[in-house]
C-alpha cells in the first residue's frame, strides 16, 4: 500500500472518452491497493475558452474575477472524473481547492500555494475514496478563489503529493517522458529512465517543455518524487520502466550516471549590444539595474575585453517576447549609461549540455567548443553553471548543433 | 435609495456582446442611486452542455458531483458580468454560493433554499459595490457544492431578494411580461401591468411559462414585489409600465382589478378513466394512495352518479409524462380496486380561466361552460379553486377554447 498522486492533462481529460481512459488507469493503481489523489485540469481548448471570454470582456480584466472564470474548468473535469470512477465501481469524490482547502497567497491568477490542509483528505483517502482535485485552483484570504498561472496543475499535484506525503507524484501527459533532446530534431533521442531535479529544472527552463519548471522547484524543495509518463501508451524502456522519474541525486547510482543528461535549445532569446560603454565602475549597474526594475530577466552577459579608448562591448540576451520593451528601457537610460550605439539581433539560438555528471569531469565544455567548432559553427556568448554549459549560436545552425552534440557526448541510441 | 435584485436568463447571458447589454442596465439602475444585487444564469445552452457530459459519464450519475460539474456555468458568467462591470466603471465582484453563503439542505440537483447571511453582502452593497451572484446554486451542510434544479436562478434571485430586504425583484427574461393568455394563440393578447402571487401561481402552473413556479410561491411567502420584464426592449404599456409587476393583492387597487386576468392551457395531461368501480367506501382510497406512493400528481378528477349496478365509472388526469407508470400502478391495483376496464386517452387539454376577482362574482364558471357550448366544444372535467376554474376538453379545440374565453371574459386589446 501506497499513497500516490495521479495528475492528468487537458489533452488526456478531453471529453467522456479519454475521461474513461483515466479513470480506468486511477482504477488499475486502485486495485494494486494504493490510495490515490487524482489532480486534473480542464479539458483541452477549454481553459483558452474562458480565458478569451475574460478577454473579450476586458483588456484590463480584474484578476480576482479572471480566476472565478478560469477555474471553472477543472471544476467541471473534477466532477466529471469522480462521475466516472464512481460507474467503474470506484469510490471517488472531488475536492474543490476551496474545499480541501489549498491555500495560496493573493497574487491572483499567479498565485502561489501555501499550506494544504489534509485533515479531510487524509480520512477520505484512509476510507478508500479516490480524491479528485481540480488542478491550478486554490483559495486565498478573504475567501477568494485564486489560479495558479497557465501550466500550473503540474504544481498543484505536486504540492498534493507534498502535503499527503505521497511515495510518488506520477504526471501523465502526452510524451512518454523526458529525452535526451528534442526528438524532433535527432530520431536517436533516448528518453530518459531517470533525471535528477537539478537537470530538470535546467533542461525544462531551456526548452524541453514536459513539465512547468515551477512544479521541478517545488518537487525539488519537498523532495517529491515526480514521473513524467503517457496517459495514452504503456511502453517500456529497455530498463523495464515506464516514462521518466525525476528524483534526487541520490535515487541515481553511479552506474546508471552519465556525463551528460540532454541537450536543450532555445530560439526564444534575442542578443542586444551595447558599444563603447565607458569602462568604469559601475557602468554594468547602470545597464542592469533599470531591467531588472522594468522585470525583464537577463540570462547571458559577456563583457569583452575595454577597448584602449576606455571603453567596451557589452553583450546580452533577454526574452524575445521583452525585447522590445527592453529597448525601449535602456534609450531612456542612455543618459546614465552612455553607449555609443544598441543593436539586437533576434536571429540567435541558446544551446544547452546538462548533466550532474559533468560536476566531476573537467571537459565538457571544451568538448562542446571544439565539436562546435568543427563544423564552422561560432560562438557568440557562452555561460555554465555547475551542471549546465550553454552557448549562443545564430539560428540557422541550431538543428545542427543539436544533432553533433548529442553524437559528441554519446547520447544517440542504438540503431533499431 | 433603493435595494434592487436584477436577474438575468441565459438568452441574456448568451456572450459578452450580450453581458454588456446585461451591464449596461445593472449602470443604470446604480447611477440612479440603488444598492444592486444581481443573480445570473449560465449562458444558454451551457447547463445542457455540462448536464450532457454528467449523463455521458454514467446515466446514474451522482447528484453531489453533478451539482459540481453543472454549477460552473452560472460561476462564469458571473466572474464575467464583474469583469465587464468593472470596465464600465461599475465597482462590481462575484459571490459564489458557497462565499456568500447560500445555505440550502442536501437535496443534491434538486436543493431548497434555507438561510441566506448577508452580513458580507450588506457591507459590500453598503460600500457601492454591486454584487454579482450566480443563480441556481448554494452550499450544503459538509460544505458540498449544490443546485437547486431547472430553472433555479429565479429562485436564487427571490431568496437573494428576501434576505437584503430588496424593494423588488426584477427578473429580466425574453419576454416582456406575462400576458392575459398565450399570445401566438390569441394576437391580441394585452399583457398585464400587475398580477397576484396567487393568480401567477396558476397561470404559471397551468402554461404560462415565465417564471418557475417555486420562485413565485417564495416570493409569495417572503412578500417580495417581483417583476418580470424583457432585457431586449424598454417599451412600456400605455400605464407607463414596463414588465409585469407580480405582487400582493393588497397592492392591486379596485380600479385596476379585473374580473378575469388570464385563460392559461396545458396539453401536457393525459386522462385516465376506470369503469365500473365497486361503489363502496375506501374504493375512491384504493386508487389514489398507490399513485400517491409512486409520488404520480393527480390533478382533475370526477366520479359519476353510481350505476343502479352498485359500481362508478372514475376519471382523473395525471401528467402525461407520469401516464405509463400510472397505468402500470393500477394495472398492479386491481385486485384492490376491482375495477373492470381502464381507459386513457392523452388528446385532451386544459384551459384554465384565473382571476383573483371571480372570488366576488358568481357567474364565472357558467360563462365559461356556455361560451364553450355556444360553440359546441364538450367538457369532459372540471375543477374549481377559489380564483380559477379549469375545465378538460378535446385537445383540438384548445386555440379555439382560448380564443373565445378570451373574448368572452373581455381580455381582448383594443384593436392597434
Amino acid at each position: 500500500m501506497a499513497r500516490i498522486v495521479m495528475k492528468f492533462g487537458g489533452t488526456s481529460m478531453a471529453g467522456i472518452e479519454r475521461i474513461r481512459n483515466v479513470a480506468a488507469r486511477v482504477k488499475r493503481e486502485v486495485e494494486a491497493g494504493h490510495q490515490v489523489a487524482v489532480v486534473v485540469s480542464a479539458m483541452a481548448g477549454e481553459t483558452d475558452r474562458l480565458v478569451g471570454f475574460c478577454r473579450e470582456a476586458s483588456s484590463l480584466y480584474d484578476p480576482q474575477e479572471y480566476d472565478v472564470v478560469v477555474s471553472a474548468g477543472e471544476q467541471i473535469t473534477s466532477g466529471l472524473l469522480a462521475i466516472t470512477l464512481q460507474a467503474m465501481g470506484v469510490p471517488a469524490r472531488s475536492w474543490l481547492g476551496w474545499q480541501l482547502p489549498i491555500h495560496t497567497d493573493t497574487a491572483f491568477a499567479k498565485a502561489r500555494i501555501g499550506e494544504i490542509d489534509t485533515a479531510a483528505l487524509d480520512q477520505s483517502l484512509a476510507a478508500g475514496v479516490v480524491a479528485v482535485i481540480p488542478g491550478f485552483q486554490g483559495v486565498a484570504e478573504g475567501n477568494r478563489v485564486t489560479t495558479l498561472g497557465r501550466g500550473g496543475s503540474d504544481t498543484s499535484a505536486v504540492a498534493v503529493a507534498a502535503a499527503m506525503k505521497a511515495e510518488r507524484c506520477d504526471i501523465y501527459t502526452d510524451v512518454d517522458g523526458v529525452y535526451t533532446t528534442d526528438p524532433r530534431i535527432v530520431p536517436r533521442a533516448r528518453k530518459l529512465s531517470k533525471v535528477t531535479y537539478e537537470e530538470m529544472l535546467e533542461l525544462a527552463s531551456v526548452g524541453a517543455k514536459v513539465l512547468q519548471t515551477r512544479s521541478v522547484g517545488l518537487a525539488m524543495k519537498e523532495q517529491v518524487r515526480v514521473r513524467v509518463l503517457s496517459s495514452f501508451d504503456d511502453a517500456r524502456d529497455e530498463d523495464g520502466y515506464r516514462g521518466t522519474l525525476i528524483v534526487g541525486e541520490e535515487e541515481i547510482d553511479d552506474m546508471e550516471r552519465q556525463l551528460i543528461t540532454g541537450i536543450a535549445h532555445d530560439k526564444n532569446e534575442a542578443k542586444i549590444t551595447l558599444t563603447a560603454v565607458p569602462d568604469r565602475p559601475g557602468a554594468v549597474g547602470s545597464i542592469f539595474a533599470p531591467l531588472a526594475d522594468a522585470g525583464i530577466n537577463v540570462d547571458m552577459i559577456v563583457q569583452n575585453i575595454a577597448h584602449s579608448t576606455g571603453s567596451t562591448d557589452v553583450t546580452f540576451t533577454v526574452p524575445s517576447a521583452d525585447l522590445a520593451r527592453c529597448l525601449d528601457v535602456l534609450e531612456k537610460a542612455n543618459g546614465d549609461i552612455g553607449y555609443a550605439k544598441m543593436v539586437h539581433d533576434t536571429r540567435v539560438a541558446k544551446i544547452s549540455v546538462v548533466g550532474v555528471g559533468m560536476r566531476s569531469h573537467a571537459g565538457v565544455a571544451s568538448t562542446m567548443f571544439q565539436t562546435l567548432g568543427a563544423r564552422g559553427i561560432n560562438i557568440l556568448a557562452i555561460t555554465t553553471s555547475e551542471i549546465k554549459v550553454s552557448v549562443l549560436i545564430e539560428e540557422d545552425y541550431t538543428e545542427l548543433a543539436v544533432r553533433v552534440l548529442h553524437t559528441a557526448y554519446g547520447l544517440d541510441a542504438e540503431a533499431a
